[in-house]
């Protein structure tokens, strides 16, 4: 998926990760705007990996549940945006992040959060 | 956007909306099961266009906000899964939607709920 | 909490349960109407019941997160209001609801869905 | 409600709010722990009254959505907590905001967003 939004990682931390990712015309929903699916690609991935990026090698992550909210409309020709995650609270099986997506600039298009399931503690050997 | 996801209308009435998509290695996330975009694609796409449906003609709708539960992971190979969405609550200027996404045999892997602002009205000529 | 709702439960079968409350001035927020947290109350309530009606004795249930949509306001002297929740999905460790609250005609104020965390298996003695 | 939560306004600025509230057994659900409903009474009044401080004298807000979530169980007898609220974004007619509750030692207990309507501008004499 990451592929199809022209997503790359740009910073990625202990319980913090930024992607970016370019809004084409293939994004637009009929209605000549960026598609919500273009900001839940961006924001799961860099909510779900500042989950990750706080976790042991090994463990793993799955999202639960998310919620955004789209702020402003997107469209193409703007360029490069960014989406930012970080860890909110980690517990034993389940972590929340919250993540914002904002042009360069700092103007901001949408925000979320979300609920993780954490899993795949291998036994030791 | 829909065409990235692999899909197509098939029902609509007065408030409820059927899409279906086909899910492709594409569509995975590094983890190697579909990206919650792909949901959120289909998921924000038929709660939209349900509320579109009982809306008169020259009134549009844009998402304010959705949430989405994942609660399967899907993958290639699985066939075309479908979203339905219908119209839950029909205000002045908000309305709300809920859908579901589930395969043929009727196993759900995700289910959601939306909010969407109501606009566009043209004035008498 | 139920009590200062004075909240009822109505029906509960496997999966799906109703309960009732009245809404009064001392549940009014400054704005002079009823305040999100009694639909929560309500909502947050029956959705859970909902999911624990469901599971076999001894297995607890613990809200992981709710969303809740408020369409129109509520305010005292209406009369008992009703809160009905429902199972979407239950998963091994994870379960989802929905739930609307409507007033004895029918009309809609409020709806939302929730995850929950199920627990609290014993091990067999 | 706020009467019913124990809660007091405890710092107001240009987009920030922070209540206190105090939990006691009245506010347990049936499994002795805390209703999610005293967290939501706390955060939908810090989260509204958070963009509520950032508008002019004589423009209301109302909730339109909010989703929580709870990460620890609360108990009577923990003293007073807190829950701050801040303005995210500010449109024409919705704002958007987020909030955490947490004790005086940091410790988080629940978080959450919200969307709301801005309405109420009065026209000049």
């Amino acid at each position: 998926m990451q592929a199809l939004m022209n997503m790359r990682l740009i910073e990625a931390e202990d319980g913090r990760v930024v992607f970016g990712g370019i809004p084409e015309e293939k994004h637009y929903n009929p209605g000549g705007t960026v598609h919500g699916a273009f900001s839940a690609a961006m924001l799961d991935s860099a909510m779900g990996c500042a989950v990750l990026s706080a976790l042991p090698v090994g463990i793993e992550q799955t999202t639960v549940e998310f919620k955004l909210n789209l702020v402003r409309p997107m469209s193409a020709g703007m360029g490069e945006v960014r989406a930012e995650g970080w860890l909110v609270h980690r517990g034993r099986t389940l972590a929340t992040a919250e993540g914002r997506l904002f042009e360069q600039a700092g103007k901001l298009f949408a925000h979320g959060n979300t609920t993780v399931m954490i899993f795949g503690a291998k036994p030791a050997a």
